[in-house]
């Protein structure tokens, strides 16, 4: 199987992507809070990519089973029901909801690959049932790094040695061959030089300062925290939902 | 000093850079290129975006101080005097010529940058010139790869491990205090883990292999050898020349 890696989804065309296995990573946070949400037994969320958008869809929705969450600048929007701390997609609030869900990069990322023939969202948290799934599916595979739209013309070392850790972990199985773009040897290479520590990764990240210096620090425990939310969020149409068999035994 | 790094050119907005200092690094092939058309006495290099404004505006120049050069595809443009290898910005061919220049990559990412407010070229064959240059101005600074337009969202390995050497040799100046972004911190992971053999890297790359197989395996050798033509191509308005004080002796 091919690999390759975006690490921004800036230049992607919306319909460039239409033939392909696509694998979003939004580490801080998207993907550690939409898999905290759905794990928590959240219905569905459904990304949407202007603050606009998010509440005019929720208006078309029953009020009593939908919520609006995601951040601008890291911070929740004014009126919405949640930010987008994985912390506050807790059980009682989010079980059986429809969340609409809008944020910087991560929810974006998902709407610029939302025609991808197949797309799943990983983090950290996720890790492996992500890689269970490329593995069983041994389909050529590109990694979109949600990165960042503020900074570094789009890059994100998060997301980054993410992807290097997924492409890590599928080359362990010595029965799936894995041919790598370049893109992909340097996020291996990130991954093996710097990825041993994912905690500290975070804390000195460029977000991950940002993040702690708005109250969330918190967060970074969470989102570094490997493998501690195994399930596999996958787009249907326009809204993800968990791959049937993968919810956590909450 | 404050390093960044932009893994492509893609999402800069023309007037984004306007405050900034730039250096554009394309190792295959521009930056080498142009390095050794400089080198080689040419007048001036002209970058322009489409073939159709090198056309257009080497006929409004007199004939026989003009060269147009570049490629598509790697291959030279119909009609075109010059194409992209290196070997042919010789002496004989390019000295006194203003060259009107085209490539996929390497001028379209000077055109994106052309408003900042300093411009130089890099490569892994000038790399010692930008670093002492850099060194002395001691101005934040960002690294913009010129990266690839046809694959992996537009990351080049080989202009992202240059950047790492440009910051690896510029943090080893005992004097200079280097802040890192964190696609700063990416490339010069990636120039410590994989940049020990240039030679090696560039033929590995997907350009490398690709230029071999159209008949450029020898471009690949001279864009690896580091430090060979010590120059400093710099943009005034809109063209590149030499640093005064940096023509080689040639």
């Amino acid at each position: 199987m091919k690999i390759d890696v975006y690490f921004t989804p800036a230049q992607i065309d919306e319909l460039q992507l239409r033939e392909k296995n696509v694998v979003v990573i939004d580490v801080l946070r998207a993907g550690t809070s939409i898999a905290a949400a759905l794990s928590n037994g959240a219905k569905e969320v459904i990304p949407v990519d202007t603050v606009e958008a998010a509440v005019k869809l929720s208006g078309s929705l029953f009020g009593d089973v939908v919520l609006l969450g995601g951040e601008r600048m890291g911070k929740i929007i004014q009126g919405f029901h949640l930010g987008n701390s994985p912390l506050e997609y807790l059980k009682e609030s989010v079980k059986g909801k429809s969340i609409v869900y809008t944020t910087t990069n991560g929810s974006l990322a998902i709407m610029k690959a939302r025609y991808a023939r197949s797309l799943v969202l990983a983090s950290f948290v996720n890790i492996g049932r992500v890689v269970e799934y490329l593995k069983e599916g041994k389909q050529d595979t590109i990694l979109v790094c949600a990165g960042s739209r503020n900074a570094a013309g789009g890059f994100s070392l998060e997301d980054a040695v993410c992807a290097g850790m997924i492409i890590h972990r599928l080359k362990k199985f010595e029965l799936t061959e894995v041919e790598l773009s370049d893109s992909g040897v340097a996020a291996l290479t990130l991954y093996r030089s710097i990825g041993k520590n994912i905690s500290k990764l975070l804390v000195e990240s460029e977000p991950g300062r940002y993040l702690a210096a708005i109250g969330f620090k918190a967060d970074l425990k969470i989102c570094a925290a490997v493998d501690s939310i195994p399930v596999l969020p996958v787009l249907r149409g326009s809204v993800l939902k968990l791959q049937p068999g993968t919810e956590s035994s909450v």
